[in-house]
C-alpha cells in the first residue's frame, strides 16, 4: 500500500469542487460536491442521535438501494431542528444537484454541518451548488476538504493505492470533525471514494466494520452530534474482479487499506479536537471480549479527569483505572496492568514505582499512548481522544471569552 | 418541617468528632467518627465502579445484618488500588474503632476518600481514630463535616426536624464531593443520622430511593469514583412507633424530609464542583417513563458542550437537545420544548425567537434552570450539575498550572 495525492478525486472517475457561498464568515469554502462519472455502489453509517438533521434520514433513504452517484454538502449550518422547512430544504439541495448533474435524485447524498436550529440560507446554498457543479474537476479535492470544515483547524484528507490481483485500486477520503465528537456516529463527516468494484453487501459490511474501528472509537468531548455520517462510494472503474465475498483475500486487502484510511482520518480528527494539545491513544489488550475492550477504551478517552491529567502532563493511572471501572464493562481490576508508553505504572490494579522522567517524556509526545492490559482474554481495541485544555472551554464558552 | 442546627449530632443519641491526623496537608481535619449510643438500624448505597476501595466492600459486608453503630472515616487517602495491605488497613481501622468504643466490629462502617493507589499512613490513621474516639461530643459535628472533605471548598451539612404522630424526629447529614462526581454512586460520601425508629427493610428502601433522587442525579465531571457511599443510621431514640410499612403516612412524612436533606446536600455538592461558577438544574417533565426522564436529565448535565455554554452564559438550546438526543433515551424530539428558566427557547424541537436579555439574566443566576418538556407522558426527573470552567481544567491538570 502506498500513500498518494488527491484524496477524494484520486480514484478513477471521481471529480469534485468546493466553493464559497458565504454561509460561513470570512470568505471560506462552504458548499461542495463530490461526483462520480459512473453510478456507484454506495454504503453509509449514520448518527444514532435521536435528534437528527433531515439530511441524515433522507441520505439513508436514498442509500437503501445500495447506489449513489454524488454527495452534496454544506458547512456553516447543520439544518437540524428546522422542522418541515428544513426537510424541504434538504430535498431542494438534492433536487438541484440531480438536475445539474443529470442524475437521479435518489443517487444524491446530502450532508450539512454547522449550527443547529437556524434556517438554511437557500439562496446562497443554491448558488453554491450551481457554482460547484459547474467547476467539478480532479483538482477540486482540496477545496472540497475545506468546504466541509467547521471548527476544524486543519483539513483532513488522505488517499492510498493498493493492488488487487495486479490491478491498482485507489481509495480517497476527506473528513471533518472537531467539537461535538463522540461518534456513535457523532459532527463528523467522512466521505470515502474508491474505483474498486465491490458489491453492495460487502461494501456495507466494510463501511460498518471500518467505522467501528475508526470513527466510532474517537471522542473529543463525549457529545454525539445530530448530523454525522460516513459515506463510501465505489464506482468499479479500476476494473478488478468484483469483490463479492467477505472471506476472500481481495476483500481483506481492501479492508486493510480502508481501515488504514479511516483510522488515519479518525486520529486526525482527534488531534484537531477543540483545544487539543495532543492525542490520547488507549490500547486495551487481552480483554475477555471485544465489547469490553471497546467500552473500556472509550471510557478512558472520554473521562474529563484523564483528559485534564494528560493536559497537565500528569501520569495519573488512578484516574485511568477508575474510568475503566465505571465504564460498565465487566472485568477484573486486580489483574489489570496499566502502561504509559512502555512505562508500567500499575500492576494487577496496584501502583508501581516508575521512572517519572520517562513518564514525563511520554506525556509530552503528540500522541500519548496508554495501554491497559486486562490479562483476561484475547480481544483488543484501540480508542482515541484528546486532552482537555483551557482552550476547549474558551472555544465553547462563547460569550465569556 | 424545620431546619435546625447540628447536622449529624442533631438527632438524639448521636455524637461525633473530627480531628487532624496529618494525612492531608495544612493542619486540616482528616479523621472522624460518628457514633450512636444505641445500636442502629442502618442501610447504605455504594459505588458500582468495578474498581472499588476495600472500605466499600467491607462496609457493605458489615451492613448485611441491617445494623451499625459507628462510622469511621478518613480523608486524604482513598485506600483504593492498595491490594491486600489496603484490605488489612481497612479492617484495622474497624477493629481499633470497635475496641475503643466497645462495640462489635461488624457494626462499624469504614469510609476513605482521597488519592488512589497510595498506601495508608496507618500510624497517623490510628492516632486520629484514638483522638476522635476520646473526644466524641454533640459539638463535634462541624469538625466531622470538615474531616471528610477533599477538594471541597465548603463543608456540606444540614439537619431538619419533623413530627410524626406528635413526636419530634430529627434527621442530620453531612456530605462531601467535588471532583470525580457522577454518582452511580460516585467520590461522594453522605452520612445521615436520625433518631427515628424504622425497620431495616423500610430503611433500605428509603436509602435507595432517596439516593436515586439526589446523589445519583448529580454530576460534576462524569467521572464516577471508586469510594462512594451514602450511609443512614437510625437509632430509634425518638421513641416513635416503629416505621414498618412503606405505604404508611409516617413513612411518607419521613421520606419527604429525608429527600429534602439529601437533595439539599446533593445540590451543595454540585455547587461546589471543581471550578463551578454555578449549578445547572435540569427539570425533565412529561416523559413517557421515569428512566427516560432521568437519562435525559443526566445526559444534559454531563454534556461538556452544555456545561461550557452555561459557563459562557450562552443560551445554546441546540446543545441541550443534542445531549438529550444522544442519551439513549427513547423520546420524540419533535414534541420537545426547551426552556431557560421561564423563557421558552425551543418548541417542538425547533428554535424560537426569545428575549436575549431575559435569557442572559437566567444564565447569570447561581442556579441555572433548564426545563425540558417532552410532552409525551407524566413522569418527571430533576438532575443537577455545574458549568465547565477554566478552573476545572486548572484544578485537574496538576502540573501545567
Amino acid at each position: 500500500m502506498k500513500i498518494i495525492e488527491g484524496s477524494v478525486t484520486a480514484p478513477e472517475g471521481f471529480i469534485a469542487q468546493g466553493v464559497c457561498a458565504e454561509i460561513k464568515k470570512q470568505d471560506k469554502k462552504d458548499v461542495a460536491i463530490i461526483y462520480s462519472e459512473d453510478k456507484c455502489t454506495a454504503a453509509g453509517v449514520f448518527t444514532k442521535n435521536k435528534v437528527r438533521a433531515s439530511c441524515v434520514d433522507i441520505s439513508r433513504f436514498h442509500l437503501q438501494d445500495g447506489h449513489a452517484q454524488a454527495i452534496v454538502v454544506n458547512s456553516g449550518n447543520a439544518n437540524a431542528c428546522t422542522g418541515e422547512q428544513g426537510v424541504a430544504d434538504t430535498v431542494r439541495m438534492a433536487e438541484l444537484t440531480a438536475q445539474l448533474l443529470d442524475i437521479g435524485i435518489n443517487d444524491i447524498i446530502i450532508a450539512s454541518t454547522g449550527v443547529i436550529g437556524v434556517s438554511m440560507p437557500m439562496d446562497k446554498i443554491e448558488g453554491g451548488i450551481r457554482d460547484a457543479a459547474n467547476n467539478l474537476s480532479k483538482e477540486g479535492a482540496q477545496n472540497t476538504a475545506c468546504a466541509i470544515m467547521t471548527t476544524d483547524l486543519v483539513k483532513k484528507e488522505i488517499a492510498v493505492e493498493i493492488e488487487i490481483d495486479g490491478i491498482p485500486i485507489k481509495i480517497g477520503a476527506i473528513a471533518k470533525g472537531s467539537g461535538m465528537i463522540h461518534p456513535n456516529m457523532a459532527t463528523m463527516l467522512g466521505f470515502i471514494t474508491t474505483d474498486a468494484d465491490i458489491n453492495s453487501t460487502c461494501l456495507q459490511k466494510l463501511a460498518k466494520d471500518s467505522c467501528d474501528l475508526s470513527y466510532n472509537m474517537i471522542s473529543v468531548d463525549g457529545d454525539t452530534s445530530t448530523n454525522d455520517m460516513a459515506i463510501i462510494m465505489a464506482n468499479g472503474r479500476a476494473g478488478n474482479n468484483r469483490i463479492e465475498n467477505e472471506n476472500s483475500k481481495e476483500y481483506h486487502i481492501f479492508k486493510k487499506a480502508l481501515d488504514y484510511v479511516n483510522i488515519t482520518l479518525a486520529k486526525q480528527i482527534a488531534r484537531d479536537g477543540e483545544g487539543a494539545t495532543r492525542v490520547i491513544e488507549v490500547q486495551v489488550a487481552n480483554a475477555p471480549n471485544e465489547i469490553t475492550a471497546r467500552t473500556i477504551g472509550r471510557s478512558i478517552t472520554t473521562s474529563s479527569l484523564v483528559k485534564s491529567a494528560i493536559f497537565g502532563e500528569d501520569a495519573n493511572w488512578g484516574r485511568i483505572i477508575a474510568a475503566a471501572g465505571y465504564s460498565g464493562a465487566d472485568f477484573d481490576p486486580s489483574k489489570t496492568d496499566i502502561y504509559l508508553g512502555n512505562e508500567k505504572m500499575a500492576s494487577n490494579g496496584m501502583g508501581l514505582v516508575f521512572d517519572e522522567d520517562k513518564a514525563r517524556q511520554e506525556l509530552q509526545k503528540d500522541t500519548v499512548i496508554i495501554k491497559v492490559d486486562l490479562k483476561q482474554g484475547n480481544e483488543n481495541a484501540t480508542a482515541w481522544g484528546c486532552d482537555l485544555s483551557y482552550d476547549y472551554v474558551r472555544i465553547n464558552a462563547a460569550y465569556r471569552t
